[in-house]
């Protein structure tokens, strides 16, 4: 079975490319590098010293004889190249993470914001026409974010995707629906992932195109199983104000002595899922594609919810590290409750990471050993909105 | 009071712009002209002989003494032009009209589906991008499209945005929100109308940008007070396949002796409004901005809803032109029910023109005088979806 991954050197789309070629997929990777580029823009880097591409591919094929074809062109400008690659390459399913991914990064300037719409909006679009276009029978799976939802007091339970409803019908007889849960994303970031819905439904209802948008939480943990088979394959790892995810950075103030800074009362209530299980999630949506004329299938890919202050506490106790409060950064709740269902996936075998000691120590123990290639000035968030 | 058009010289926006003008606005427009590069790529023409946007703007001039600043470039591409045009006349209000608006020429190939996303949603990103880095307090005036809530029956009275609903709480406690109606839409341009929503409401909720979008129906018509005025101020007056309005293109075939083409039964319920309506809906619109700290205003910008195979036959009945079925080219409902409220703009003032004899013969006359114009064989839709 081929599956191309687009993003493919990315912080999930890396693990994702060695998780699929360790369980025997011929995985085509596709990806222009720009999160490397974005680096060099912010004047940072992952804690972890990752490698080119071309030698974390030559790394894996001599560690376990496996090839991976390598593209470097830019999904959302190279339409060309993206069609010629689908048409020839014909692949069984296409996971999607060619996206810019960081909320704080779309606010941070019109720059940002126009780079990211432009870019997300593009690169999906291009997707969806290239696969008309070639022909060509195959299942988009797209890195959606749960942010879709919004992180404001939604009264309910997030369903995954779909929400049942009622509504006056024209003779004022109430009649029931069920409808795209209704998007209220707090970032240019979280708002493209809602524009992209709508390609996805509007290409799933003219086209007949299969596509899953896995609704991801906060990835925290860094190493999967083979990421970890050698040092040149390691994971990056982001802890600035940008890139880095809240737990990955609570992590890294702990390993450098820092306090563990929470924004505002840290009652923000946010989804959580470890890396390990974001490369499972998506082998589970590759296995399982939705039907013929199956409405795009939304799966929300979380493990746990949890509040910030929580979650600082737990490192705190595991670590010893004290907790300080900020202003916060965003214009959000101060406070908000999330409850998230995720029986989808739970349903398809996966069996989540929980936040625990252990894993909590696993991730830690790499802030510590690479602590050294920290710039502590790049902890605090810089982009507020 | 100073109004920027974006989309000037286009089918709504020209005689927006004379509408505004001749009203005491200070008007400034910019238009990159793509609509007539789009005649030039599909070989043919407004059948009304339109002037260049130079020559229109010195004839308006000359007939009333009013100036009309013209910026010609790409919204969707020249942000940096926009942003000082903004930064330095800081208009009152902005009309949005700079999108690609035909639903056919969206679906023709890859080509025009990614032209149309890329062009359409980064003009309203850039427009709103701008707007917060200019710091401005202005009002968009944003030309929507009523395809956002689809053609297929919804089963109910559309509203104008909003739709209260009833779902389930976290405890099983039945609660009431009012959500922005699920968008439904039928093409890639009405789904660039839908992503459109997407991006006012972000930046409404998080930038305070006031908007009013009007969810317009499909236009009838070609002149108003100010394009009559002089030949060389005459509006277009489209009767292709790609951007001919039904109405106008029964017109033309009864103008030059063909028969009216219904395509399928007939029975697909569509909205109308007249173009003299749409150019006194924009300045409703102006004249009444949402508050501070309001949603997005969205108002359905229709006059009344017919079937087409009604429409047919006042036009066969007025002229005693034949009326012959073809075969539908989109995929779309063979019949549906529509029903639309437009109380908002009936409450701010409109006395909307309705489908009379009198004003389908006015319509008819300039179809006629410009018959010798028309080439035939650009009549038939050639895109299918």
């Amino acid at each position: 079975m081929r599956v191309l991954v687009l993003g493919g050197d990315g912080f999930c789309g890396w693990p994702t490319v060695l998780h699929l070629s360790a369980g025997g997929y011929d995985v085509v990777l596709v990806d222009n590098l720009s999160r490397r580029n974005i680096d060099t823009e912010l004047e940072t880097s992952s804690l972890t010293p990752i490698r080119p591409i071309g030698e974390r591919i030559a790394t894996w094929t001599q560690l376990t004889g496996k090839t991976l074809e390598f593209h470097n062109f830019n999904v959302a400008k190279d339409y060309d190249r993206l069609l010629t690659l689908i048409s020839e390459r014909k692949p069984d399913a296409i996971v999607h993470f060619a996206q810019q991914r960081a909320a704080p990064y779309s606010m941070k300037s019109s720059f940002h914001k126009r780079y990211t719409v432009n870019n997300n909006v593009n690169a999906t679009n291009n997707l969806l026409a290239a696969i008309v276009e070639a022909g060509i029978d195959t299942h988009v799976v797209h890195l959606g974010s749960i942010g879709v939802y919004g992180y404001s007091d939604v009264g309910m339970k997030v369903p995954e995707g779909y929400l049942p409803i009622k509504a006056l019908g024209p003779d004022g007889v109430e009649i029931c629906k069920e409808i795209l849960f209704p998007a209220n994303p707090d970032s240019i970031y979280h708002m493209t992932k809602a524009q992209d819905q709508l390609l996805f439904a509007f290409y799933n209802k003219n086209d007949g195109i299969k596509v899953t948008d896995l609704h991801q939480g906060i990835v925290w943990g860094t190493q999967t199983e083979e990421t970890s088979r050698d040092e040149k394959l390691m994971n990056r790892f982001d802890y600035d104000g940008d890139y880095g995810t809240v737990l990955n950075r609570f992590l890294v103030q702990a390993a450098i002595g820092d306090p563990l800074t929470v924004e505002g009362s840290g009652r923000q209530t946010r989804a959580f899922i470890n890396i390990r299980d974001t490369v499972r999630c998506v082998e589970l949506a590759i296995i399982n594609p939705p039907k013929y004329g199956e409405r795009v299938r939304i799966l929300n890919q979380i493990a746990e919810t949890y509040r910030l202050i929580d979650l600082a506490r737990i490192i705190s106790e595991t670590t010893g590290t004290q907790i300080i409060h900020i202003p916060p950064l965003r214009k959000e709740a101060d406070a908000n409750d999330l409850s998230v269902e995720n029986c989808n996936l739970l349903d398809l075998g996966l069996q989540p990471i929980r936040l625990k000691a252990n894993l909590i120590r696993e991730t830690m123990d790499i802030a510590k050993k690479y602590a050294w290639n920290c710039d502590r000035s790049k902890i605090p968030g810089k982009s507020k909105w």
